[in-house]
């Protein structure tokens, strides 16, 4: 990979740096697809969003098909939320369109993904009786992303991801065992044991609780993490979560690395 | 990746053409690998082929190694295709591979690979009392290839599958449960929701049965991807297999891609 | 990749190559972080090294998250050992950290990594009764890698990985059952039908005896790769590693690579 660049970068410096620099950029924006607005020809597609998150929506589910997946009979309508980048991002931006609509969360499911990073990809689904229900919610759950990956930190070593929620709804109860209705957060170091420290930095900086923890061999499809979830008092939760993003920052540099997020940090 | 450098070198070729040419084909050649016909004087290998797929056979297996991969007594003589990148591909070949030699299929493994893409990669086991029919049956495999990536359309944020063989023979039964004789259709996309509405599409074009459906967390090595399986009258999952195909590039098109095969589509 | 990208284009844009080129070499440095002597502020930070490896330390680790991780009452100080390249260099250093050291290996997990690659990442916990045991023994180990990077072996289509010890100890006998104080060899090699040869030829080139096969569906992280283990006689067990090893770059080499290590071979 670098011995490419190296020699791609060889190339392009014996000329035109202002015409190679506007291409460059067209490739850059391909890497990583914008919610769009362009009306597509095919009704499932509902949008697309940061993640490469892409989100969908089946009015009808074919009966088979259904029962394949394991779907509960009454609902027929499903809507759907797939990212190759991102399951903590995408699960919270879940839990929002829950709460804002008539749907259920029937299940969700964590690839190894990242394209070629330590973390999970991820699959959604949410059911409704209605498909403008199940619409609705992948609408509202495309457009948190922007939030949701607020607190997400990458960089070339691993990553660190942060989530805080002051009421958790069904799609963290679902992919956690989240209290409904209580203080949630979750804790992501990469590689596995930035997370470690981070947890405990978490756990020992207010009184939370643990809800779980998963490692590359339990809880997770194999990612190169540690995830804890902690629940507790709205302000406990925030300021452990808090603290477990400062140290696993600190990780990071001492590294030596830039660990950055792509949009603004909520938490 | 091979995008980026592509545009690179379309950049690149604007100015001195012939050299840089002559330059990056080294870079483009290393990355996938051809077949050989470079004789080795490695007397296990076999030859190299797309989706950097590795073609070996071994004469008499060790005796303690042959235990502990739990292969049949009676076999002494194994053919391996290995690959990074592809499982459809390479068991869609080395069904061609049994149903034109003397072996037999003995497994079939998926790794996690695609080098940092959503999908697959492969390790597939053929047995034989001889070792010139395990030897011919990777040859006949590794040429398969080149069809049966055909149907394979990469692109930044997934990829798309499809296989069809109006006969399904042993490697397929071995992988999948198919039956044998009938026509059979593999149906894969990535992120994983993309897969839920092709297999939907598929099921819905005409009369056919589903097999298998996996996804990230079941049947599958946590790739991001949805995969099922189906059988039918040879032309009813050919008919569903080509509708899968166009939903999902026109889905992929949606996000702002451009789904490509590296070689000819063939069905 | 994308970062790498920008800022590679960042710089040519300023047109001055040998600047470019110091910064070119600090961009590629990045990639893979040394050891690093900065004293950090962060006390649980003992260093990184090759490998993309943290080692870290947790003089006295959380009550709930203790319990959360399964470790033994009896200790509270840990020492982490988490990489995202690698996993038999870390456990082979951790092999004679704990060796060194009042320690012991509680857990050994692979994650699916290698930023891209065919392999694993891996996560190491040691355990102490006294922090200063731990944190002496995660140096041990960091400092142990650029030995034991030695025979791992690179190139675009996949990699191979050697070790070996005259004397095996705790974490080897953790991770793969290693006969304690008995002479152990360690194989891998991806694409997985690669390790399929290696072993065999290892297996046929002297008197030892195979004690773990680890193949993408059982005992790997779904990696892409076949792995083996041996003991025997020290004579014995080493030159069946160096076959293994010969086939192995022979392999690749058919298949037109170069397979590289970045340090000296030490076997």
């Amino acid at each position: 990979m670098s011995k490419i660049i190296t020699s791609a970068a060889e190339k392009i410096l014996e000329k035109q740096p202002a015409e190679v620099f506007e291409k460059e950029k067209v490739v850059e924006e391909k890497r990583e697809v914008k919610v769009m607005s362009v009306p597509s020809a095919i009704t499932e597609y509902v949008g697309a969003a940061r993640g490469d998150t892409i989100g969908l929506v089946i009015a009808n589910v074919d009966y088979y098909l259904h029962e394949k997946m394991g779907l509960d009979k009454k609902y027929r309508s499903i809507g759907i939320i797939s990212a190759r980048t991102g399951a903590g991002p995408q699960i919270m931006a879940a839990d929002e369109a829950v709460k804002a609509t008539n749907t259920e969360v029937v299940s969700i499911e964590l690839a190894r993904d990242t394209k070629g990073g330590a973390g999970h990809g991820s699959l959604i689904i949410l059911a409704a009786e209605d498909v403008s229900d199940a619409r609705r919610a992948v609408e509202v759950a495309l457009k948190e992303l922007d939030r949701t990956f607020g607190d997400v930190y990458g960089c070339d070593v691993g990553h660190l991801e942060l989530q805080y929620t002051a009421r958790a709804s069904l799609a963290l109860e679902k992919a956690f065992g989240a209290p409904l209705g209580k203080a949630f957060g979750i804790i992501v170091g990469a590689p596995a044991g930035i997370g470690v420290v981070m947890a405990d930095t978490a756990m020992k900086t207010a009184n939370v609780e643990i809800v779980t923890y998963a490692s590359p061999d339990a809880g997770t499809a194999h990612s190169n993490e540690v995830i804890i979830t902690i629940t507790g008092d709205s302000g406990a939760v925030r300021q452990s979560v808090i603290a477990a993003r400062e140290v696993g920052l600190s990780l990071l540099r001492a590294m030596g690395q830039e660990p950055k997020t792509d949009t603004e940090p909520y938490i």
